[in-house]
């Protein structure tokens, strides 16, 4: 196939334009393309409109909290602005906080520190890493995948019926899986977790990019979400919801801004009177472009509208599982059946591929940034792969050279890499038409006609080995 | 007098020029000013330099250590190229660690966490709150303050000595003050420290941007500081050093990215592997940007030349300290005597003035900005003002309405706010001499003449009160 490299039709952007849009990248096979960015589930690239902002405020940069002087007051402003952009835009009730943290990661690791004594976890096998394994000082009762949402719901109740002693109980699930994006019954949890006297987190951050939010209307007691993912890469994130816990708790971080008075006492030791709103949880300097890049990025997706932002996504979404199911050695993979809801984010495996050399061929000519591996969700997936738990992968890096050709789920003859792992392709709204035609094509000529180029490891990355075309 | 609001000489700014530099404020005496940022010790505005760097990385930004794609990689690569830069500028050892983290505050609290058990600390009362209050979980011996650098050593050297158990210990210790400036004996602390076999974390928050800071000669286990005060305001910070013990601690944040295989066990717990390099404490999408401007930064610091940095600042310290020497209502705060060597930080109080009034009248009327309060270190605060600890003041906020003129550490009659807090001047290599002149112009001005405006509390800070001139 032959790669166009034209100027990208601006009204293909017309819903979300991102920076970056036009970034042309190098083919191994020659020339140069416009990146398709295809990886949004892991970081989404900034809104144009998210940068604009943050360099239209970068010279007013000033002190937080902290000075007296006019950019000081004006970056304060800012930065409360900003906490409460965020709470409309999840339809908080009037007693919530919104605690900017760094990301999603940080929020629950925040909120597993503020849970109370003796508070048992309950947390699905399929979670990302993020949300699975931040309960390390609660009791965990890790909850099996279920193979339907109503499914998902009757193994909470069990579960939360059945717990001894019942005591406080916290439920995490995710609004959308970062490995198949199919949406979880949230508001039926909700319900179950509360009928049993459990409160509920949602992990949106694979669900806020793609869908409405509404804190209250799902009733749960806290979303968690990060920047990096909403099109605010500026290393910001939020914790919102209910106070009680979060006030009674130690403060995250001990520091100066969450302090609100420090004093030595006669016996040498030293008093502290900690703040009880969101300050409480957020010593140090606040990191008030990130937190702006993220309020922004609540407008940009409110103004733009969601019924508008589905819309255009699911039309992505169903062209790209089509494009697929037309590929007999594609297996999407799916914890909830085809017909399952779900956002822009799909995993699949290649027979006959490993996953890293697939994406690499992707990456190297086609100019197709995709993600493989596990992505940190590794019982998930192999959950879904069927794969031997005992041939774990890597969580942060390609985990596997790219072998040659190797069944998936059998690891090479030769040992030079796992094939235990998926491809993920992942979009937003804003995608255009062409990185989506590009991708489906390319699949189709990878799995047809081969790489054109060979491939090898290097420093743990499947990269074309410049020498050598596989066809020509 | 009258402000000068001509355009700024681009000689001034020669070394390290920031953003915002031309950046104009209004005045409440009408008119409009160009900023003059004198609040360097609280957030330093970005280098020009950072932020070219960031808006030329921003197009190309991509999921780091996690994606197959062209931008993914590049990402990746700028990330881990960031890490060697910070440890070629800290001077690290080659089995050191550069952790990445959110700011000087949360590298200490991630310190805090990686202590041994019983591992004991000590601190000076005069840390600002992120080093004086991270070690909750351990037994903490808190230092008097010290009125010479020799009793510093002095002190620590008898607290360590009788320490019983002769366990593990921790000496955490600020490069610089963030109230009075003044250097503290760092080398001399280190070699106390390990003659009794403690270690010991510099707090160079305040000191690397001012001075080079080597982790080898210094000989300190760690160093922290943060990228807001070192220009580079995107919501990353560094701890960096020893190995060993961040290496055996548990990961600080637990998610992707810390993790490096997850299994679900047979009895349906689950097993973590967790990275045993600076990722095991960087859990979640890394802050790609935030950490390519701290690299900036340390490029354009030793690019500049510390040699420069530090004769053009002291420079400047030297004038700031003679100008303020002219008005005998001023007092200076300082821990070790006029002549101690210190950095661009000067902390001072003006006897009949609430210090939240002439940092308001500062800002108001003659476009500065600098910060009043008790600085995040309240014991150090109240020790230098010689006032009541009972009276503790806000920290994160103006604390004080201005009321009227008051003596300061006599509450005004009123009782319309609390003087028991100080102004602080502060500043870099690349503050302009407009800014300084115009600071030492004003501060004479506002002893001799008064504010031309009244003002009043609104909302905790102090405003001016629009419809009311003071003098005309």
């Amino acid at each position: 196939m032959s790669v166009s490299t034209a100027a990208l039709d601006p009204s293909v952007c017309a819903l979300l334009p991102v920076l970056g849009r036009d970034v042309t990248v190098p083919l191994v096979t020659g020339g140069e393309v416009t990146y398709a960015a295809l990886d949004y589930a892991a970081s989404a690239p900034a809104l144009q409109r998210v940068w604009d902002d943050v360099a239209a405020y970068a010279p007013y940069y000033g002190s937080v909290h902290r000075g007296a002087g006019y950019l000081s007051q004006l970056s304060t402003d800012l930065f409360e602005n900003s906490r409460r952009t965020v709470a409309e835009f999840l339809g908080c009730r009037a007693e919530d906080q919104v605690v900017f943290t760094r990301s999603t990661t940080d929020s629950l690791n925040l909120l597993a520190a503020a849970l109370p004594a003796n508070c048992q976890v309950f947390v699905y096998e399929t979670e990302h890493h993020a949300s699975l394994l931040p309960w390390r000082n609660a009791q965990v009762t890790y909850l099996d995948a279920p193979r339907t949402p109503g499914q998902a719901v009757e193994t909470l109740e069990r579960a939360l019926a059945d717990r001894d002693p019942y005591g406080p109980a916290l439920v995490c699930v995710t609004g959308a899986s970062n490995v198949t994006g199919e949406l979880w019954p949230v508001r039926e949890l909700a319900a179950a977790a509360h009928a049993h006297g459990a409160r509920i987190v949602l992990d949106a951050a694979q669900l806020a990019p793609h869908h409405p939010v509404d804190i209250a209307e799902l009733d749960v007691d806290w979303v968690a979400f990060s920047g990096h993912k909403l099109y605010a890469p500026f290393g910001s994130g939020v914790l919102a919801g209910r106070a009680d816990w979060l006030r009674a708790a130690e403060p995250y971080l001990a520091g100066g801004g969450a302090s609100r008075k420090v004093a030595r006492r006669a016996d040498g030791g030293v008093d502290v009177d900690w703040h009880t709103t969101a300050a409480r949880h957020e010593a140090g300097s606040p990191n008030v472009i990130g937190v702006h890049a993220i309020a922004s990025a609540c407008k940009a997706l409110t103004e733009a509208g969601f019924d508008n932002l589905v819309a255009r996504e699911q039309e992505l979404v169903s062209r790209v599982r089509e494009g697929l199911a037309e590929v007999p050695e594609v297996r999407v993979l799916s914890l909830f059946g085809d017909d399952a809801p779900r956002v822009g984010v799909i995993s699949f495996v290649v027979r006959g591929w490993n996953s890293s050399h697939f994406a690499a061929a992707l990456s190297a000519e086609y100019g197709i940034g995709v993600r493989d591996g596990l992505f940190c969700a590794h019982p998930l997936v192999r959950t879904l792969l069927g794969s031997d738990p005992q041939e774990p992968g890597e969580c942060g890096a390609p985990e596997a050279g790219p072998g040659e050709r190797s069944e998936v789920g059998v690891p090479p003859a030769e040992g030079r890499g796992r094939s235990l792992n998926a491809i993920r392709v992942s979009f937003g709204a804003g995608t255009p038409d062409e990185h989506i035609d590009r991708f489906l094509r390319a699949v189709l000529d990878l799995v047809r006609e081969g790489a054109q180029w060979k491939y090898r490891t290097e420093d743990g990355r499947c990269v074309p080995d410049r020498g050598e075309a596989a066809r020509v």
